[in-house]
């Protein structure tokens, strides 16, 4: 298989209401069946006239740019300096949600197809419509955890699987390829970014000789990409998971539902602090003296006793008496 | 500018000394200046010996691995089930620091080359020696934050710029792009996958027909993609970064260096807690009687306050006195 990706020219400005499988047809008469088209998702966004006006300059732009942001945003993810990662409505995670200000005049604002998955399902039926059998991608540019610089990924795709799995193929060596699916539309977005150039008058590439599945339908697309919050260990910024375990702390209930624990767990937290004792259920703490400077101390250490289990998945109640606190946690798994 | 992706077919099996431009030219003689090699890292590893033995299977195994990702990691950034991310020693955050376990026999696990960007260099040494200047990429599959499915990316890179700049060019409307670096090793990359497959049965593919920056040398290779720990947002799991949050509850000091403080946020804290007066620079709490109850739950309140504090990012120090407890932050910025 030898792939061949072709940028496309001549496409032009794109409006609100263009027919986009018009105006890349008339500048790709050379499609055929069996292409993967990669479309910029600026053009299709503005085909579907998802621009608002905002004020060209001064301080009345960022805020109408903050209030844009804040309508495109399902929650906040991370937030650094002048740079807000956000979840969209989408499920998508990017940085402004994705709100480009590039190549558009300086009094709008570009956002995402509402849904590019529908967009590419449109497209793709456009060239339906034209005789051609093509699949579509809707791809944008966005940043990534760990590493610099941007590449081009996918939003939305029609006629043919985001992801191919290899699990239950065996290597030469008899290993069976456990873990491995490859996210396939996003490998064809990075690569049609290679021939596109980021000035807006390539928006359109065209791989060919890729043998993919799903064509016969438009498929789910690239919503199969999108990992829910709660299974992504990366669902929320480091400072602000951080400042959420803090505020945690601030916030322990005096009685939380007990789960089961390992006493070696507790017995190494336990062991980071004076004038206790442990049973296999609680923490007793007795003050120093019963001045009144070393009750309030003691409270102050039963809570950080507190705050230290929960770091270790500990949920804990508190009992507080004339003679000092019990921290009570689960019975043993 | 049309791109061609070719696979090269025909290098079989790769074992420890073998000459991989020696084998590459001999499976891909149709090889020209300014093509772009992809090589996956798998048989740079296995070229360079980077194996180690392991027992085919029991318990001995997985303890074996363990130690040998143990001996890969420079710090666990996640932990989840039976995955573990870590940041290799060349500054990876991947899976299992990248360690592989497919494509080669039972009894071996494959490493990371020890330092990819030099194993591109001198691949491309050798093919300059055969009178070939090309680009040379190590490749590997990885997985990414908030999508599902796995993408190949750029381990090392001689010969071509790991990052193409657009910074300080202009769009047709005039906007500057100010933020859009590419990372292209990364894209050349996931195009290659397209052709390459998982069965290490085509570990290598050219990319024809594209213009690059940084020809002329080896260049940096793929270090500048690497982002350090620090201005990650993303340096840590959610879940790692929440209980260090409360790690950092339990152990606040009772004197902290004190920073300039927004006196909107220090309010908008303290109005969750009662039985408090609120001065420029401190929280005074005075306990509801001086009963032993009363005095110990004043303590845990006033850590409860710090913590909530700390969350905001304002440091504090708490003096505890016979009639109750001050916790002090910094002057307003």
């Amino acid at each position: 298989m030898t792939l061949e990706i072709r940028p496309v020219h001549g496409i032009g400005d794109v409006t609100a209401g263009d027919d986009l499988a018009e105006l890349i047809t008339r500048a790709a008469p050379w499609l055929a069946d069996g292409d993967v088209l990669v479309v910029t998702s600026k053009i299709v966004s503005k085909a579907e006239g998802r621009l608002v006006e905002v004020p060209a300059d001064g301080p009345e732009r960022e805020e109408a740019r903050q209030r844009v942001l804040a309508g495109e945003t399902r929650r906040v993810v991370a937030r650094r300096g002048n740079t807000t990662i956000v979840q969209t409505h989408h499920g998508f995670v990017m940085a402004a949600a994705g709100i480009d200000a590039s190549n558009v005049d300086k009094t709008h604002l570009v956002l995402l197809p509402a849904d590019p998955d529908a967009s590419a399902r449109a497209l793709r039926a456009g060239f339906a419509a034209r005789g051609l059998t093509v699949a579509v991608i809707v791809s944008d540019t966005m940043g990534r955890a760990w590493r610099n610089g941007l590449t081009d990924v996918a939003l939305g795709a029609a006629g043919i699987d985001a992801l191919l799995d290899h699990r239950g193929q065996f290597d030469p060596y008899g290993n069976e390829l456990s873990l491995t699916q490859m996210a396939v539309v996003d490998e064809l977005s990075a690569a049609a970014e290679l021939v596109k150039g980021k000035t807006d008058r390539v928006p359109v590439a065209v791989v060919r000789g890729y043998s993919y599945n799903g064509g016969d339908s438009d498929g789910p697309g690239v919503s199969v990409l999108i990992r829910d919050a709660e299974s992504d260990m990366f669902g929320l910024g480091t400072t602000e998971a951080h400042a959420r375990g803090l505020r945690e702390a601030a916030a322990l209930a005096d009685v939380m539902p007990l789960t089961p624990t390992d006493p070696a767990v507790v017995e190494s937290v336990v062991a980071g602090f004076a004038q206790v004792s442990l049973t296999a259920e609680n923490v007793r703490l007795t003050p120093v003296s019963h001045s009144p400077g070393d009750l309030i101390r003691l409270g102050a250490e039963a809570h950080r006793l507190r705050a230290a289990l929960a770091a270790e998945n500990i949920p804990t109640t508190i009992a507080v008496d004339d003679d000092g606190a019990t921290v009570t946690f689960g019975a043993p798994a």
